[in-house]
């Protein structure tokens, strides 16, 4: 199944006292892999990403009248995350594109398992693509939702 | 419908460069909405959760061999959400009360409108309670069940 | 000698796998302290401070155009600070006025050792009156300067 | 001058609603970069640290009775830092070996400027190493005190 998989360093101060990861910071993490797969970066090895998405979807870097809103968030916890130094792999994809939206999906996972079996965290967001001028949704255009396509893969489920 | 309003101040670093609370952040408001509901402070004004709950759920002060772990949160954004410097009230409120876990519902509100027309987010967060020993779900007692139901009121619907 | 205690709660997420507040959250809560020290807040109790200042200094409501900027900053660490549900006061007071600049001293303490003994933290912070038009330094006016001399208290020693 | 350049990516939840790097969270940078820097990392480039330190100093695994805590920090905020989508250099070297503690340099930089001409912040952490039975300060090794000697530079200046 088609996904990005994003390589991203946690922090020390991403864990509580508990020792672990915060239920918070988990999705600072996804927000990072979002950033890095939808807007790429100049040194960013997220080929099939950068190839597609930097010319096409909003950047923070201003040049566009488009940006984008988070609608909601879905996160279940599978796994307690303690500290580690190596880095963190965010899996994700489209589960939908909608008139103005993109459902994201994702799996949080670790280099020793990176198949996937029992992540950390599966989570889900949508984000709403808006008109800075009007402060309205804005349809995402064909050309775009065409390259969008070949990351779209199997919705998730959730327990609750 | 019983719930309680738990009234927190916003930090600055809560927002971020578009100027508003993060959506990160959020999470964390309701994390400390949580803690403040479910288990009392020492000049706590919440006054019905104060009565109820300190002696019965767990503490982080240890004496108890139960604590509770985050299993999901769904967390859908309805208005952008300012660095302002009165409180942001979170109104939770228990929408399930199931054998071994709690579902919260909450609204985040201002003073500004306190009736909940237009909530800035809409949440739900399952706490599961766990045995510190075996580390696997504990039911609920009998006593802590009947105490909890008189804040038990009707689930939000989510639309994503 | 004049000084403002400010009390804000600390936060679970302030908190680190060691299971204290981390370093770095210590300066947030100097921040939130600055904030509700110099610019009050509708609701504030802290009285000198509200009297005085919220129509001298500059506001994040905007109006004004003038805004502050951080200079630096020293922190000393005295002891750890666990997570407590009551909250943390930061004891503040004016070491220097310069020509554009504040020097702010503080102490963190707790409800357990409010003569701050042992404080849990010593720190300094220098901040910039900024023209926002120019980005330059704007001098003082005379009138704060009078309003502000007396929160002006003896500088902390620093050890490093 | 001998140093190390740790280079971290930055989060957009760094920045806060001045739309730069907010001055708490510079100081969470700069504690990831200690941590890559003397602690290593699986997969980590920092070759001179890597080769030298992690068999030496205390790491995040435990198996070590010593720990480090952070004693002090001096920071100066240079320019402001907005998100950028390539990393942060922490460019860091050693101004002091004490008795029982260590004192870091270091200046903030971009890949704009890696001479560091003008830095974005400079700034000093005291780390003193604490026997975890004890809890108090323990004497470095004159064998990690050899090592360490050859990242020792030159102390920054500060003007607070």
């Amino acid at each position: 199944m088609p996904h990005l998989d994003i390589r991203l360093p946690m922090r020390w101060s991403d864990t509580d006292g508990y020792g672990h990861v915060n239920n918070a910071a988990m999705l600072t993490l996804l927000e990072e892999a979002r950033i890095r797969a939808f807007w790429g970066a100049p040194d960013e090895q997220v080929a099939l990403g950068a190839e597609v998405l930097p010319s096409a979807l909003p950047t923070f870097d201003g040049g566009s009248s488009v940006h984008t809103v988070v609608a909601s968030h879905r996160v279940e916890y599978g796994r307690e995350l303690p500290f580690r130094r190596d880095d963190v792999i965010v899996r994700l994809w489209l589960s939908r594109i909608g008139g103005a939206s993109l459902t994201i999906d994702y799996l949080v996972l670790t280099g020793e398992d990176p198949d996937g079996a029992a992540p950390y965290a599966t989570a889900r967001t949508v984000i709403v693509l808006v008109d800075e001028a009007t402060g309205r949704p804005t349809r995402i255009p064909a050309e775009l939702r065409g390259s969008l396509a070949r990351f779209t893969g199997e919705p998730l489920r959730f327990r609750d």
